[in-house]
This record gives C-alpha cells, structure tokens and sequence, in this order.
C-alpha cells in the first residue's frame, strides 16, 4: 500500500431540497457572487429561477455560455467579471464543464499569471476565490475534487490541473436537478464515472480496500445507468449515478495506489482536435486500451475486474475470463446507445500522430499500468476508429 | 437513498514516516501542546521519544494515563491542564480511548459546563481546541470522525457523544505503528472494524453503492487480520486494517442510509459495568444480534450479507445461505481466538436488567434496523453469556 494524503473538505449537501442551503453554503464568503453556468438549459428547467430567487440577499453576476469542453477563453472572460465586479465566490452551476471552468476562474482571479500558464504550471496557483458548485450532470466528479480540464483551440491544447485552492468549499448534490438530464448525456456521464475508476482500478499497485471500492462504485454505475436511461426520473437511479460521480473522483478510488492515467490522456487529445463529448470518447476508447493493456502481467487484474465487476464466475480459463470482462464493458457501453467507434463522430485520423505526441509529451504515459509510446497510442487510437 | 450532508476535512498523512508530518500539522495551531496517551506502551516502543525529538520547537506538555474505556475523570484531568499550561493544541497518540477522552478535553476546555454534561448533551459543544491525532491501534475510527465514547463509573455510564467541533484537524496514520500491538488488541480493533461496518450496513435503508463500500470493508477486516496476527510487522496487512477502520467509521459506510446501531449500545452497557475491551463484547454479541435479527423482513439484507461478505454461494435455500453468514461471523471472531462468551470475560447476568434499560433510555433501539425493546436486549445478553 502507498503513502498518501487525503484531505477533501468539500461540505457535501446530498438529496432532495438541497438548493435550499444555498444561501447558507455561501454567506461565509462574502456577498457578491459571479454564478457561471453553460449553454442555458438551467433557464428551461426553471433551475435559474430558482437559484436567483434564493439569493435576493445576495449581489448576482453571471457567466453564462460556458461550453462543453470549456476554453481558455471563458475563462478570461470569467476573470474579467471577477475583477470588475469585485467577485467574492463564484457559484457554478452545471456539470463538470461549467465547474472546471470556474476553477480556473477562481485560481485567475487571484493572481498575475496569465491564466492559460496556470493551466501549464498550476503550482503556481497560489490561492483562489471560493467556489460552491450545483452539479446538473453526474460525471466528472470536479464537484468536490481539485481538478479541471481546460481546452485551448488556437493550440489544440486540452489539459488537466489541479490545486488544491480551487477545491470547492460547498457542493449541492440534489439528484432530481438531473432528472432533465438527456439519454445521451446521462450514459455519456456514466461512461466517465466509470472511465475515472477504472483509470484508477487497473494500477501496477493494487490496494485491496480501495479496489473493493472502485468495484463497488463500477457495479453501481453498471446497476443504476440502464436504469436512468429507462426512467429518467427515477430517484434512486439519478441519486446513486450522482454519488458514483463524486466517489469516482474525489480520491478515495486511488488511496493506497499508484496511479497513471491511460485512456483520460488520449481521448482529451480526441476532443481537443474534434469536440466530441469527453464520455463519449472515453466508452469508445476504454475497451480497446483494455485489449491492449491485457498481458502475461496483468491478467491477475484483468480476471479480478470480470468476477467483481461483471460477477463472471471462474471457468478455469483465466484468459477467457478477463476477455469475457473486456467483451462485458463493449457490450455495457452498447447498451447505453453510445456510439462504438470514433468514425461515427467524424474522427479520422488524419490527426492520430499528433495527437499520440500530444498525449505522451503531456502525460506520464511511460509509467502508466501498461506503459506507451507514441506507437501505442496511435495503435489504440487506430483500433477505436 | 436517504439525504445526508458529508464533510470530513481531517488531512490525513497515511503511510511510512508520515510521523515527521507532525511540526507541520501542528504548527498552525500555536505552540503549546497537550500531548494526551494512555498506560506508557509508547514509551515502550520508543513513539514517545521520537515524538518528542520531533517537537522540541514547541512547549509540550503531557496528560498521560488515559485508561481503555476512558473515564471522566481524565477528562476533567485534562480540562484542568488545558487551561493551566493555556495549551493551544491537544496531540492525542494511541487508539481510540485516548483520542475520545482527548475529544471531551477539547471541548471542556473551551466550554463553561461540567465535562459530563456537555457528554450528557452535545449539543451543548460550541468550540474545541484543535486536535491532532497519532494512531496507534486500527479500531475505532475515532481518528478522523467527530464522535467519541467516555465512561462515568459513578453512574456506571458509558456514553457516545458527537460534535463537528471536535473533528481532528489531522490525523497522522503510519501503519508501522501498529507492529507492536499484542494480538488480543489487533483481535479487538479487526472486531469493533467489523462491527462499525455491521452497524451500518443491516439498515432499514439500504443504498446500493454505500453498501457495496461496507461489503469492500467487511472484506478486507476478514482478509487482513488473521495476517496481522500470524505476521504483526507485515506492512501491508496492518496498513489495509488502519485505512479500514478509518473508512469504518468516517462516515462513508453510512451516506446515504438511515441508520440507527444496536450492538455498540449494549456493549456500551457491558463494558460499562465490567470493563471489558470493548471490541471483545462486540466480537461476542454480534452473531447473537444477527440470529435476533434474522426474519422473513431481514432476510434479504442477511443472504446479500453471505454472499457478498462471505462469499456463500447461492444454493437455493435463501434461510441456510443467511444462517451460514452468521455461522461464518462467529467462525471468523473465534478464528481471531476472541473469546465466545461473556462468561468468559467473568460477566454474569445480574445487572442485565439495568443494562436493558439503560440501553434502551439512551439510544435510539426502537428505530434499529430490528427495533429493540429491554426484552430483547435482555434475550441478546443472555444469548451471548
């Protein structure tokens, strides 16, 4: 097992009604609040009525637009906001988009750098405003952790960061703000949940508390995405995708692990060149790192996924069985109506080389659970066209 | 799935000399400490004078003495140093008794009511002295949670209190400090791990993800304590047992379930009244809870309990596979060479009708997973003796 340091503060607000604390989780910070939120679906929902009826104490700005895939741009203009009108916490609303997207706001805010080296160099990031976040999506679990992911398209750039500074001090989990949430985004937020554990599951170290957690938090998506695709207003279903989101990113996946991302690194290099949406990439692309990943080494881990996540009883063919496994992840991503290759969101791959240079200059690749070079990338990119 | 709010910011340093984490951790809380510790095995072990090399840049005072089942008296003890030496910071190192009694000190020392009473009501507990823990036993959880136990023998009394003000600010988790724990306690910390998670696993409420989490714990209490005990320096069982009992009881088995606990409150009771270890009692009552609670409304929770604990297949008699989890509880605690009956710990049954009745006056057993009346408290002791 691993040394680490876990430390997330965040102040959880989990269920029904939750909105309500609003004014309560944002009072400690001051009265003037920036809330950023996306393409404007929180007004069709009368969430944003909502919200602003909730804060008639309070002096309300917004950032409004905040895109899939956020940009650098939004997050100038966000920076702007802050400084002009004095910001003292910024309430996002939305999915992982809108959140990383005033992460990156909060750090810009509080310092001289230009925020697109924050990006680069986020140990720069010395301080940042406070956030609280209403999460509409259940996916990238930036809800409570200290992450983003910001996209530059004049240098086809789309990169993580993390510090400590932009974790958001209050979150809003209501699961019924994502009743409205579409087939699409609700099986594409399922595939990234459950992309996020298996980076986390499928490691040279394994930690037999902390993988029993990341089955458990695969099962649950496994449950519980059929189910909300079925019956979009099914509490249950909508509540566990939800605290899925948040387990399956707020560290306690990967405590006692050692962990280096695979597939996370190559589809932001597919959406950084084509927009597709991030889950979307990830369902296509998981399986066939998979195939990849699978070896003489790491079938223990491989045979270990299919019995406890996909309950595939041991047939004496332990090849067959971690295959079963991988074949089992396809069929579950099928299953939710995502596309099954990168050619059917107009990926070709004029851009593959690059893009494998991209993904290994960026990321630690070569001490990954199976490590790549540029080759290996290409060949995983070129096996999900 | 239940409404829950979840915010437990301890910074916990897991690991391998993460005891020289301690001048950082402290530091920002002033200079003067209460180092608190219990009967002198850190002084065996030489943890004393490591920590006290470590901190010869700050005033360090000492409470030490601190018994198992922590008694009112330290804390009054404790309280009277606090604001004698005006100590900034209380450094509690051991298990669970001493970080509990550190817990009632901490806020005694900032509070004008009787130490007791603010025990007796909890709410009471307006601020804290900061804490910093060092553990020593895997067991309770105490370590990052905001709960503790303490006993007032006058009143044969033994009491949980919870208050977010006495969360420990950090909590130093170095599993190598547990090499020297004798095997009756590491039986005893496996056992009140164990039965945390049982406590909130068998709910009224189930909720599917936090479950399959209480099953991942369950798991690795049953794998990795008999290592510990045939190898007490092997690294990695001690480390799967120390992060198992901070999971155990940080909140996370809980989130999401409504939860009312049944066992904790009768051993309360004995060990109120015989000094028992606490683990021990709970070791010795908890198969005979389980065979009370067993019923045609049960007994779903307790066939899903074998399968995903145990790992009893599934033979089509539902009543056998859920008897044969139960069986497997006591197996295990025997495996463990705990002893299997009160008797054995020189309990008789003579005070069990204040037991009874003192269970059923300060918690909640009516709303228990199986409600609980002083008959039935009654039937479970003497089933256990």
């Amino acid at each position: 097992m691993e040394n680490f340091r876990f430390c997330n503060g965040t102040d959880v607000r989990f269920g029904k009604g939750m909105l309500n604390c609003l004014p309560e989780l944002l009072k400690p910070y001051g009265n003037r609040v920036l809330m950023t939120y996306g393409g404007g679906s929180i007004k069709r929902t009368g969430l944003y009525s909502q919200i602003r009826m909730l804060l008639t104490d309070f002096e309300v700005f917004e950032l409004s637009g905040i895109e899939p895939n956020p940009r650098i741009q939004s997050v100038y203009a966000g920076q702007a906001l802050c400084a002009d009108k004095k910001i003292d916490i910024i309430l996002a609303v939305g999915g992982g988009s809108t959140i990383d997207c005033s992460k990156a706001i909060a750090a810009a805010a509080c310092s001289e750098e230009d925020a697109w080296q924050l990006v680069l160099n986020p140990s720069k990031i010395k301080r940042a405003l406070p956030i609280v976040t209403v999460l509409t999506l259940a996916a990238t679990g930036s809800e409570t952790n200290c992450g983003g992911v910001i996209s530059n398209p004049a240098t086809s750039e789309k990169l993580g960061f993390q510090n400590p500074s932009v974790r958001p001090k209050a979150a809003v989990l209501d699961p019924e703000l994502t009743y409205t949430v579409s087939s699409k985004q609700t099986a594409a937020g399922a595939a990234d949940i459950f992309s996020h554990v298996v980076e986390q599951y499928f490691s040279r170290e394994p930690c037999y508390v902390t993988d029993a957690i990341c089955e458990g938090v695969m099962r649950t998506v496994v449950r519980y995405a059929p189910l909300a695709l079925r019956e979009p207003r099914c509490y249950e279903a909508r509540a566990q995708l939800m605290w899925a989101s948040t387990l399956g990113l707020n560290m306690i996946c990967s405590l006692g692990k050692r962990t280096a991302w695979s597939c996370h690194p190559i589809e932001h290099e597919v959406s950084a060149y084509y927009d597709v949406t991030h889950g979307v990439g990830l369902a296509i692309l998981t399986p066939r790192w998979m195939r990849y990943a699978l070896n003489e080494q790491t079938l223990d881990c491989f045979v270990r996924y299919a019995q406890n996540v996909w309950g595939i009883k041991d047939n004496n063919d332990r090849w067959a069985t971690a295959r079963e496994g991988i074949d089992r992840t396809t069929a579950f991503f099928g299953s939710l109506n995502i596309p099954a290759t990168l050619s059917e969101l107009g990926v070709g791959n004029e851009h593959f080389e690059q893009m494998a240079q991209h993904a290994i200059a960026y990321n630690d690749l070569k001490n990954a659970f199976v490590p790549m070079d540029e080759k290996t990338v290409w060949n995983v990119l070129n096996a999900s066209l």
